[in-house]
């Protein structure tokens, strides 16, 4: 078997993989601030109707245009590898496998829903988006599909990753996007964080509130607001991943019995696992595994309910494991696990069995970032590193139990851009935070008057 | 035409192509320290005998052994791709090929010379390799390369660039090397030169200095040195890079018409050059142009003739364009082209006319990488971008003729370590440098001792 399993462009899928259209149960629809169900129309004013259509379609299978397939070949598609040498270091008699995301031109999977949200908004006559971004990965993404698509882009960056990677910022501009340290004073929802949590880190979900708010008070341009993660139609356009990847599997003549991948919203594990979970449906056997840091414990240690995506309650309220919209996670450096709720897709998995969500700390998923780096030779960034970290306790688990499954995980993104977390690493600096039981239900106080999940009712 | 064109891991070259067996006229050999031709013998303190057969051998084939291809299977065979998108912002109807060196582990084509080196190096018993560095790539590349076979490996890291891009030297720790700002305390040519030339940036010429003089004073392990490029076998190595270019080139029914690559020392310019220029030298019409900084105007405005290859003049004395041993480039961001001298067969093609070099100064280098990063959407190392401005000037160039050459050029570098050179650049603080005649002249003095190219005598 070769070392990596290369698709030619011809192979590389023409439609997503829509799973609300599998989903076993019934899914909870997002509702409106009266608490009724949202009407699609209520969203004109956030994104394109293009973008909306994707976001409460049930059909199966929905084409990719074929302006987002030329920009998605610079990079597209992208390898399968086995990790042999990993596997080796580690002594596993089974397979290994990833899926190798950091190849684009951003250094994530956050491109493919990057490139087609900029194609839609822009048949519609939108001039700027507005984003959040957490360590930068979604920010740059966005800032490189608008300048493909001659858009501008306007990106609010979660403060600590703000101060942590000013190298992302960099890269933001290049492209021709700018980038604002969130929260910050240009909103009223970042003058208000500032104000009720001084020297806050910041967080993704006050970032949302910020970008939200920015694009539908903006009155000089037509501006609508893009989303890295969370919402259906974002993981729709993630699942170009998981479809390639069943493609190469099939290829290399092997079926994944683990699938991995690591959750702040959950877009690039969903994009892995969906087309795979598909099958799991139809009754094939499979461990699918979500991973989430340890300080933003929002699987394992979440409430399954109704909550806002962001601090300031802007955003329609979502069914989703979540901490609270006012939970702050510690500063750590995978900035982009740090969101308080998860996809209401993939709750909605997790309510049903298909997914069994796993946690580990940030020094852990350093340890195995290391392992990675000094036997297969790239430098993971650090979400990626929690996946990894997940893959090592998985073998570690077969080895105890005598047993060989083959494993797949997503490898979303390199860790080129955040060398200054692994200097940290190096020198004892890091440590692994997990908050108190206080601590999360200080942050649930108040969601008592957000409207219960039906099913959850006695 | 796909986008990127692909070579399947059987495709991978199994041999290394050397261009001295082609070579038109008659080499200069490198002297010894009395100025006669030097004994393989007397390198024996310094490589091992697997590379040293290498440095000198006349045969055109040389087998890539299979625990060296192992490694090189985990990024190669690299893409050659279609730059359809700066093709279509310049207007240009000819075509742009690139080959796309950027993918590998430490984000650049050093690895290709760097996993051999080690390899056979580890054959031999040694047990740690020093070396030199500019911007960082070769160190990092010579670290994972080392990581792979076992051996330890101390990085002598020019000052300036030191100073410039941090990250790198956590990459090399996370590799398991050491990094040392150069000039250094450790070693009588790091002393010196800290004497001789106070508050100096640096130099490659300094670096190298100070790594063979740590390998060859080292007494605890067997230690041995390493050199990222100049020499017959490190650019051998590279060929790889060239012949992969040619089967994509043939899968893709074309032929280019001009051949590009930037050039510090030479060896990601000769390693696509190289197999190329073969079919040149056997009477395909061709342009090949190696591109180097103005601020380093070795091939352009230096002097063909014996020189050292370090500034203390611990190395064999090659034949060379060479702006003086002496000479301490300004401190450009492209660390990795800051080299006084350029490799002796490169030398000689431009002695032959096989080569025509041309220079651009870091400003241009620049405008042409955010040309790029705008248009393809990468972002291109310093030294990359060097390659890049001489491309863009060529179509300029072809545009005024009115004809439509291909141009097929070398991606030899990302620049995700290096945007705080672009952050730079974005605010208008970097200027252009080119050394004053009067400048140059300074480092000459004393030149006249040394031998002269018997070609060169009357």
């Amino acid at each position: 078997m070769e070392t990596k399993i290369i698709l030619s462009e011809q192979d590389m899928p023409t439609q997503w993989y829509n799973i609300a259209a599998d989903m076993p149960g019934e899914l909870f629809p997002p509702l409106g601030p009266a608490g009724s169900p949202l009407e699609p129309a209520q969203l004109e004013s956030v994104f394109p109707h293009g973008i909306i259509e994707q976001e409460v379609s049930r059909e199966r299978w929905i084409p990719i245009p074929e302006e987002v397939r030329s920009v998605l070949f610079r990079w597209r598609p992208t390898p399968l590898r086995r990790a042999h040498a990993l596997e080796r270091h580690l002594g596993y008699g089974g397979m290994i496998f990833y899926k190798d995301e950091s190849v684009s031109p951003a250094g994530s999977h956050k491109p493919n829903s990057a490139v087609p949200q900029a194609y839609y908004n822009m048949l519609e006559g939108v001039k700027r988006l507005t984003t959040e971004t957490g360590a930068g990965q979604w920010g740059s993404a966005l800032s490189f599909a608008c300048a493909q698509f001659g858009l501008g882009c306007r990106v609010f960056m979660v403060g600590v990753s703000y101060d942590q990677k000013p190298a992302r910022k960099t890269m933001m501009e290049l492209w021709g996007g700018t980038c604002v340290r969130s929260p910050s004073q240009e909103t009223a929802a970042g003058r208000r964080a500032i104000r009720d949590f001084p020297g806050t880190p910041g967080s993704l979900g006050i970032a949302i509130s910020e970008a939200v708010e920015a694009a539908v008070t903006s009155r000089d341009v037509k501006t609508r607001y893009a989303l890295g993660s969370v919402l259906n139609h974002v993981l729709l356009h993630q699942t170009i991943i998981g479809l390639e990847a069943k493609k190469q599997c099939d290829l290399a003549g092997v079926t994944p019995d683990v699938v991995i991948g690591c959750v702040g919203g959950g877009s690039n594990f969903a994009g892995l696992a969906f087309p795979f979970a598909a099958d799991k449906i139809a009754g094939v056997p499979m461990e699918i595994i979500p991973v989430e840091p340890k300080a933003c414990p929002t699987m394992t240690r979440g409430t399954y309910t109704y909550d806002y995506g962001d601090t300031a309650g802007l955003t329609p309220l979502l069914a989703m494991h979540t901490l609270g919209h006012r939970f702050i996670p510690p500063p750590i450096h995978a900035g982009g696990l740090r969101y308080h709720g998860v996809s209401p897709l993939i709750s909605h998995g997790i309510d049903t069995g298909l997914f069994t969500p796993r946690a580990h700390d940030q020094v852990s998923a350093y340890e195995a970032a290391m392992l990675w780096a000094r036997s297969e030779g790239t430098l993971p960034a650090p979400e990626t590193s929690h996946a990894i970290a997940a893959v090592v306790d998985r073998v570690r688990q077969a080895q105890k139990e005598g047993k060989c499954p083959t494993i797949l995980f997503n490898y979303s993104g390199h860790g080129l851009m955040d060398l200054a977390g692994y200097e940290k690493y190096l020198r004892g600096d890091l440590t692994p935070y997990a908050p108190s039981d206080h601590d999360l239900s200080r942050y649930m106080a108040g969601m008592e008057n957000l409207p219960p999940l039906a099913r959850n009712l006695p």
